[in-house]
């Protein structure tokens, strides 16, 4: 270990980073059941070296839970709708535990009828979707999530904040321990890092945002003032509005911009719903199951042999190696979170 | 009428380039059903000024006809697999005819339990997907379909052609006659816009395609030689990958790769499947339709406000116009349809 990792950073086991998001989180209030989920999702994100979805975020749950506007017990209500339809109510507090209640009904009605929807409801929701999305492919089902977030978006052609940062996650089951899945923000950047943009006083690539006025603008500052953008121009904005319409109306939920009004300046995690479907191959891909697993293999395999990779792979080899080792986290967050005092 | 256009456009009436493509498919063997699902199609194409799934698409679909390695006539076989799917095997003829009778009984299950899926295999495939999509949305639905293609496209990181060009759309019902609704080629560009570029010995943009060395190039002829791009980056190679997945493996049937393989140069239309979603948000949206529907029209609103156009705005002016004054076709197309001699 380098002098450098020795003085900057402390070193946890994976077990360790769950039991201090677990001792943090009930400390400041939540029932142990919230923590516990809230807990694998962050020692998650901190095990894959995903550190924006790691115990970097346990500060802001803490002050999500202090905002009051958060339930910090509410048991989620399950309601089986349809044959292809759950709904889990998970009465304004956060979305981990109403997802974990209802995925084993969500993956049940999936295999019974070949395509299913479990809708989330009045949740707070701060979470990389792509745990959900493992766990379901665990299953044997390929998925699809959505959520909207907070209108810091502007669409193509606009110029101010309307929709959200609206991730989009898909996975598909594969032999051995690691499903295909990618997870992405359909803003063309994360917030945070236009902000370290504009700290550093470093310009930002054109196509992150645009000023007041709309047009094209290289300086954070004047996009932070004006909208970030999506990816992808045109096309990214239109899926971007279709997670707004799907995750929104569709569940009979909040679009980005309610969400946004519904926080009102409290800094909390976005208040919204979220949409999960769940696909089983063996029923919908017709008499040969084993054909279409291979098929989806070939595919993978052709990626490598040109020296294409699939999504998530740096994440995987970092979670080998957490698994094995531990992982590091950065001494000042360390501390932070020790300061919290709980 | 400006003498340039009278001297280089046929004037037709919207039943009148529907007429032309009945007598020109049925001419060429195809049966009279199959004929005018494709006709229904073509027309909506060159009815709304989508020159490249109008009547432009014509002499290629004589030349599938011709391939013979498409049926001219199979009846679509509809199964009812669950109260969430239904399976419409097209046995190698168009997808279209398939798609018009499985139709109402997608809607009628995404009508009673929330979420239904309609799959169509083996079907030959060179349509634009927004008419099917905004059939379901008269219908109350909100829909997304998907479609592989040839693999033409390079997956980010690669160098050779792997995906489709593998196009995403979706729509949503709205009060009045136009829905929201998008269709989009997940690649760059397309395939026939490079082609121009190389013919004009003009410079493409960056990102629109690779060498065969896998490096950005800016040559036509050398993206050609490469491979074509997705748009948007790593994450619209990742969505493009979820539609070979989704419209491939996942319905029992062929990928981008697959099906290029399949035509062996015959030039045919792409032969796979095709997965269509559709979406009650009666049933999925809870208690208060009406508030759902309103909160979508606020969304929608919002663009208007800050000057940004909703998709498919330019198509339904076109549409309108095309209604009341008919259309103007190419006179080298059409002398070019006159030309098939049927």
């Amino acid at each position: 270990m380098s002098v450098f990792g020795d003085a900057e950073t402390v070193s946890l086991s994976v077990g360790e980073v769950f039991d201090l998001a677990v001792r943090v989180l009930t400390g400041a209030g939540l029932s142990l059941d919230h923590a516990q989920a809230v807990a694998r999702a962050l020692t998650a994100g901190e095990r894959d070296e995903c550190a924006s979805h790691g115990l970097y975020r346990l500060p802001g749950c803490v002050m999500t839970i202090k905002s009051g506007k958060m339930s910090v017990d509410a048991e989620p209500v399950i309601e089986d709708v349809s044959p292809a339809l759950v709904r889990a109510d998970a009465g304004y507090a956060y979305s981990l535990l109403a997802f974990e209640r209802a995925a084993p009904l969500l993956v049940e009605k999936a295999k019974k009828v070949g395509v299913a929807a479990l809708v989330i409801n009045n949740c707070f929701h701060f979470s990389a979707l792509w745990p959900e999305i493992e766990h379901l492919t665990q299953q044997g089902v390929a998925a699809l999530a959505m959520t909207p977030s907070h209108s810091w978006v502007a669409p193509a052609g606009g110029k101010r904040g309307l929709l959200g940062t609206n991730p989009l996650a898909f996975g598909w089951p594969r032999p051995g321990p690691n499903p295909y899945v990618f997870d992405f923000a359909t803003s063309a950047i994360a917030r945070g890092d236009m902000s370290l943009h504009d700290i550093a006083g470093k310009p930002i690539p054109e196509g992150w945002g645009v000023d007041s006025e709309g047009q094209p603008t290289t300086s954070a500052r004047a996009a932070l003032d004006g909208a970030m953008l999506t990816f992808g121009g045109h096309k990214g904005s239109a899926l971007s509005t279709m997670i707004e319409l799907m995750a929104g109306p569709l569940i009979g939920d909040l679009t980005s911009r309610e969400s946004m009004a519904f926080d009102d300046g409290a800094k909390a995690a976005p208040m919204h719903g979220e949409l999960i479907l769940a696909f089983n191959p063996d029923l919908m891909g017709g008499a040969n199951p084993q054909a279409n697993a291979d098929r989806a293999e070939a595919l993978f395999a052709a990626f490598a042999d040109q020296g294409a990779r699939l999504p998530s792979q740096r994440r995987f080899e970092a979670r080998e190696c957490s698994l094995k080792h531990g992982v590091r986290v950065p001494k000042v967050l360390f501390d932070q979170i020790e300061a919290l005092g709980y």
